[in-house]
């Protein structure tokens, strides 16, 4: 634990308090979550955000919903109405229903039995994401001759994405912590800019040396020699290694495959779905043309201009090196697959 | 000529009328230049940009200082020394110096001479952009089997940056002219979004149905079979087909070799340098780390956070399946080159 530890989703003992990720970088602002209707508008807005972070919101939400409903006489029927609204509040996000669905057994058994799996969904995640950066870092002082190292990330997959230290994120930390990082140029991640936001006011504040480059700037700052590995997270792996991930993802890739440059995907083996087969099976969730046109509320394509807006793209199996779990390295390059390793 | 057209840059006689390109779309202001301060500030501030339509700014701009000299009583040297700073408001953009070269030699022959060539210039280019509308629209024709097409372009290509038409854009409309066009994927082209504003608008005004989508998701709108072929311009092409286009060039032409969708550079010859022997020697314009960190004025990274900004970059000839030029068609993925053809 250092100074600048940063705690996004904190249970009080009565209430929620999460940090908001959409006033980041300009304003570091807490907010107390005391209803489930709060709740779920954060969970809207992306006040908090991450497959791996919205798994604890789901599990704490649960006990959130247990002190409103004790607070305001809820029945139980009233009680389970408002934990399946949280429970849909993102209906993409798999792991917020899988929060929900883990802590609901123990409703009956009290709210200190269900705040303490929620705090175990968290310590678990956190304990994977330290065990992914030390197999990535690993990994990358086993493959790459180069130091120090300048990596290239995409998207937000840190501390801000899961409840503690990262994914892709988690790695490069672990790597800055072995001394071993000169530079990394974080994708601004296009269209709201996580990467720009998010990632590097994580970098930031871990001390870790970085740039943010425009998504199109990636692929030329690989293949002119510039970057030594690229990592990015996952929100769905098929089982023939094949993977989803914010758009702009494949684009890396392809510029690494070109270049000869490793590159990694970072995720916990829960991201990893064994019944689908290969990415032409994973859904491509097409989100409102709205947040291209616009910029910071200014419309910037003419009026009658619609915007193109997947969410996310699928990088095949063939153009990733390695994925790396907690539990493995699978070296996708040398034939291996999720459905062959786990 | 349609009733939609636009003249970015016209001659009045004693000053030139410039469309003001920053303040597409949301606004078609059009600003009467009288001097060759305003002409360099509308310059470097990109109220004009594109490399052919600054050739014919650099031409007029010569007729301007005259004009300005006359009124002023300018020596000999003053109007050669506004003349220079004219030819240096903007360093990298060859044209601008070419356009005021040619016109130089005819000072002394006064400014009929002189407009009377600028208006020469103008004329050719917009002529060169029709023929590589046709020679460009032909090569699709013959190389692309599904109709109608869906192309993806990037950056702006059309008459705002060159005088009339268009390059890449221009072969758009002449396809759109013959019919053919379903669908135009416009990517924004961050950082400075000359894609959702400027070739959003162009194509809005010519009733050609588009979208624009982030640079990011290019790769997987070209990789999920949803385009036929994409076009792109060049601000510098190398002997040996090697192209300098706008950051974001490269990674569409990745994505089409991986693909297997064609990939064109549409461009005058004026543009290629035979000079130039490859893309390792083409310089890469490294432009304020601001344009990235800022979004319409607003920081959206932490005020440590350095952006890294380069404004091209170069595909090489091995990623490109032909350059359309004015001229004809250099066949690169059957082994032609500008070298081999010009």
């Amino acid at each position: 634990m250092t100074n600048n530890e940063v705690h996004p989703i904190v249970w009080t003992g009565e209430c929620i308090t999460l940090l908001d990720q959409t006033l980041l970088p300009s304003e570091e602002t807490y907010v107390d979550i005391q209803t489930v209707d709060a709740l779920v508008d954060a969970i809207s807005r992306l006040v908090v955000r991450g497959a791996p972070a919205l798994g604890a919101v789901g599990a704490y939400g649960v006990a959130l919903a247990m002190v409103q409903g004790e607070r305001e006489d809820w029945s139980a029927d009233e009680l389970h109405e408002n934990i399946l609204r949280i429970r849909n509040a993102r209906p993409t996000a798999v792991n917020l229903a899988w929060g929900v669905d883990r802590v609901l057994p123990l409703v009956e058994s009290g709210l200190a039995a269900v705040v303490a799996d929620a705090d175990a969904v968290s310590a678990e995640d956190a304990a994977a994401n330290r065990a992914m950066g030390r197999i990535g870092a690993d990994w990358i002082e086993a493959n790459v001759e180069r130091r120090p190292l300048r990596l290239l990330t995409h998207c937000n997959t840190g501390t801000l994405a899961t409840t503690y230290w990262g994914t892709a994120l988690g790695v490069i930390r672990e790597l800055h912590e072995r001394g071993l990082v000169e530079l990394v140029y974080a994708d601004e991640t296009r269209p709201l800019l996580q990467g720009a936001r998010l990632t590097a006011w994580e970098l930031d504040r871990a001390g870790i040396a970085h740039v943010v480059q425009s998504d199109g700037a990636a692929a030329s700052t690989i293949l002119r020699g510039l970057v030594d590995v690229a990592l990015i997270g996952a929100d769905r792996i098929a089982a023939n290694g094949d993977s989803a991930n914010k758009i702009g993802s494949v684009s890396v890739a392809l510029a690494c495959k070109d270049a000869g440059v490793p590159f990694l995907v970072v995720a916990p083996v829960s991201t990893v779905d064994l019944a689908t087969e290969n990415g032409d099976d994973i859904h491509i969730e097409l989100r409102s043309g709205e947040e291209v046109t616009t910029l910071a509320g200014i419309r910037v394509a003419p009026a009658n201009t619609q915007g193109f807006n997947p969410a996310f793209d699928v990088t095949p199996a063939r153009l990733i090196s390695a994925i790396i779990t907690e539990k493995t390295a699978i070296e996708v390059a040398q034939g291996e697959s999720p459905k062959s390793k786990l």
